[in-house]
């Protein structure tokens, strides 16, 4: 160590863009992540977890809007061999070892997986480089039979975790639909296709007017700056603005916009086929439209899809950081992407799946008040002389063999208020006392911090002296008196 | 996708040293950590997770005999800002996170952290590049009792998590009493030191001779190959030699020999106490040598210890790869890193704690037979008609709201020899088919396929007819004859 006390003081910071997440906040996303496992796991998902890091050819370029080095990954180079990165999402690595392993996983193959996955994105308010995803992907089928059991299973998901009905939609297109609105206009070409579809991803922002706009010459955004359009003329717009404006009052009425709106085009009718396959395979098993509903403005950024796309809503309003009511928006997406596979072995191999954006719905369910309570902290069992350190911790072993949480203070203990401090500080809901006196007499004291805290915020003199919040029993009761009060703290 | 398809196809594999885990394999590591996680949970500590991500500075150096660049940690450069990496224990970001939260922090401040941790070394046979650990540290507290409870806790975790008391040790040492040594040597250049805590890092492999001739001239190794030795005079090398086998029958002896050993080193002798002193404590909570020893042969690797360290071995033996007997070894290890925070605030904030080796803990497991039995598959909804697909979700949406995995058969129907097989690969237990007769009866057929093949590996003739393995029932006694059947599989 003697030569880095020669150099500067390293700064204690998460890098930028990454945080920490303290007791609650972990314990409730383990809680969340084994609910969602359980929905998955009743379907018949099997668990797969795959390495964080992937070979950058391996994982492939698919991220949106990218505004960084490297696509947007967390990229480097391994000693003059392999370019190596985090992995951005968990359907490439997925696709990485289907196409590994094709001969001995069953086909299809339903697979299930949970983790963080890092975007070297420009970090913002709520916006950061680590997150958590959950998904579910069935390799290996071309049947919609698949992507309705994905939608179907989502709606189960989000209810199990605690967001009811009415609460969530899930919103369903069809790329192929889009593709045959893009082949029936003659833009073809890969450029103006991908201008096209991150033009439609704006539809929610700035609706019909601003769509029209930016898909021909271009528009002045909010902060007043002028964003060049696609360049379309009028009548080449019209159709993806039909196609667009295709959502009816009811699945029929879409689908028959739909129909219109891609003008005879092969691929296109396809797609709206097999929407209404899925609509009605869904709609027999009891998931109606006020569940999931056709919506033709959902594109999903990710370049990789080639059929069917899901994304769920929250539709309650929260306030944003300005104070403004906003629907919650999005917190999981997915969609067909037959080609993923076929990258690696040449050969199609269709799949579908959906990821859960974890911590956003971790997010949501703090907004609505549904999780969120802090956590009780352990019985602290105070050192009033250090020598007798060994019985304290006899102490603690007892509670714990009853299943109590339990530690002793392990600080200086000289300051007897810093030791009743701390106990605060970690939401004790008893501290045990045992003094010289005590020890002598064979007692303990128990004091009820919980109790004692109530009656320090609310009680009149009289109540304070009726209710005391301190008890002296004997060593030998100690276990079965703490039980006592904590199962009255409930 | 156009331009990808004129690119050679990428490589479906995981980068080097890094792999996959399927199915159990990744719940019974869930279940592992949980249980882990119980455990210290019941001892008071809070869960905390940081991102896989971290400045270069903030993890400081600290790996052991890195042959790698950037010091065995996969690093990269943001864009003319930071050098990140990814994290290679879960210690020093914790000592980054108490350095920056320390004032919102209780003190002394217990945590426990669980994940994935990454070094870049040479891969080998069953070593990998990333890998699980689950930590627990008390931070804040310089007492012995801390160093003592965390000893404590890690047996009660072993045995929890089902390794039986009996098989395995808990070996202590202090990195005081090797200074002590060493300073009563007058060997107190930091790259001596090293090289001399290299050489007794290696005395279970090697024994006493080896260790001698290592810290003088060198000696050659199983292959032949000649490795230089540290050259100490034999004088200097005896304390060395002293104190590594200065173990004896019982604690009082060792920490005799150990007083002997230090020569009156002031840092020594204070190391030889704390020893007594945590074998104290831990004696009168009913920890005796049988569980934890003070073994002075243990080193651990890092660079940031300074007071007590400890390694949990499991001593039963194992066949290795080439079919020899030998002990497990080491699964979690850890100690007293009292200068780890005061990298980044300055001021000393002593800190203990430990890791168990989770991927390691699990391999001894399933070498004992004691987990890896592999998991019930889902019951199979097979499909005889395509255009009645509704009907078979129907039938498993059924099944799932009892509680009971089940899936509709999603490849191609056409060939029923081809569902069934897939029914077998995933371990179903039943498989369900419903074909045109019996939807016309309003009955389903039920195969038990773990009975099914039973009578085809075991029975003669007779007895497969009498025990018929495929039933036929009314489609409403579905769920009812499905569960019966599951029950009686045990």
């Amino acid at each position: 160590m003697a030569k880095q006390k020669k150099q500067p003081r390293p700064k204690a910071q998460a890098p930028k863009g990454f945080r920490d997440y303290f007791g609650a906040e972990v314990s409730e996303r383990s809680e969340m992540l084994r609910a969602i496992a359980g929905v998955y796991h009743l379907y018949g998902f099997e668990m797969l977890e795959t390495s964080a890091v992937e070979t950058v050819e391996a994982l492939g370029k698919f991220l949106p809007d990218v505004d960084r080095p490297n696509e947007g990954v967390f990229a480097w180079q391994e000693d003059e061999a392999d370019w190596l990165a985090l992995r951005y999402d968990l359907t490439a690595p997925l696709a990485r070892v289907y196409a590994q392993y094709r001969n001995d996983l069953p086909t299809p193959y339903r697979r299930y997986a949970m983790g963080p996955v890092w975007r070297n994105e420009k970090p913002g308010p709520g916006r950061y480089r680590q997150f958590y995803q959950c998904d579910a992907d069935t390799v290996g089928t071309a049947s919609v039979a698949a992507d309705a059991e994905i939608c179907a299973m989502l709606c189960d998901t989000l209810e199990q975790v605690g967001i009811p009905r009415g609460d969530y939609i899930v919103r369903l297109n069809n790329r192929k639909v889009l593709n045959g609105v893009l082949e029936s206009m003659g833009l073809e070409d890969e450029a103006g296709r991908d201008a096209v579809l991150r033009t439609i991803d704006k539809f929610d922002k700035v609706g019909e007017a601003g769509v029209r706009a930016l898909l021909g010459k271009g528009r002045l955004d909010a902060s007043g700056a002028y964003i060049d359009g696609v360049g379309l003329s009028e009548d080449q717009a019209g159709p993806v603005l039909a196609f667009l404006t295709s959502k009816g009052s009811e699945t029929a009425v879409t689908l028959g916009n739909l129909r219109a709106a891609v003008a005879g085009s092969d691929t296109g009718l396809e797609g709206v086929q097999e929407l209404e396959n899925i609509a009605e395979l869904l709609l027999a098993q009891g998931y109606g439209p006020d569940r999931i509903e056709i919506d033709p403005s959902v594109v999903r950024g990710l370049g990789y899809y080639t059929g069917p796309v899901f994304e769920a809503e929250l539709t309650f309003e929260i306030l944003d950081e300005k104070g403004r009511k906003r629907q919650f928006g999005s917190v999981a997406g997915g969609g067909r992407y037959d080609d993923l596979v076929k990258r690696f072995t040449g050969q199609a191999v269709p799949a579908t799946g959906i990821s859960i954006g974890v911590d956003r719905l971790l997010a949501a369910l703090r907004e609505k008040g549904r999780i969120g309570s802090t956590l009780k902290g352990p019985v602290v069992v105070t050192v009033m002389d250090r020598a007798r350190m060994a019985d304290y911790q006899t102490m603690v072993a007892e509670l714990r063999q009853a299943g109590i949480r339990a530690e002793v203070y392990l600080g200086n203990p000289k300051n007897f208020g810093n030791q009743l401090k701390y106990a605060d500080k970690r939401g004790a809901p008893v501290a045990i006392i045992e003094g010289a006196d005590e020890k002598e007499k064979g007692v303990v004291q128990i004091k009820d911090l919980i109790l004692g805290a109530q009656i320090a915020e609310n009680a009149t003199h009289e109540e304070w002296k009726e209710r005391p919040s301190q008890f002296e029993v004997l060593r030998g009761q100690l276990v079965d008196k703490v039980k006592e009060i904590m199962d009255g703290q409930g």
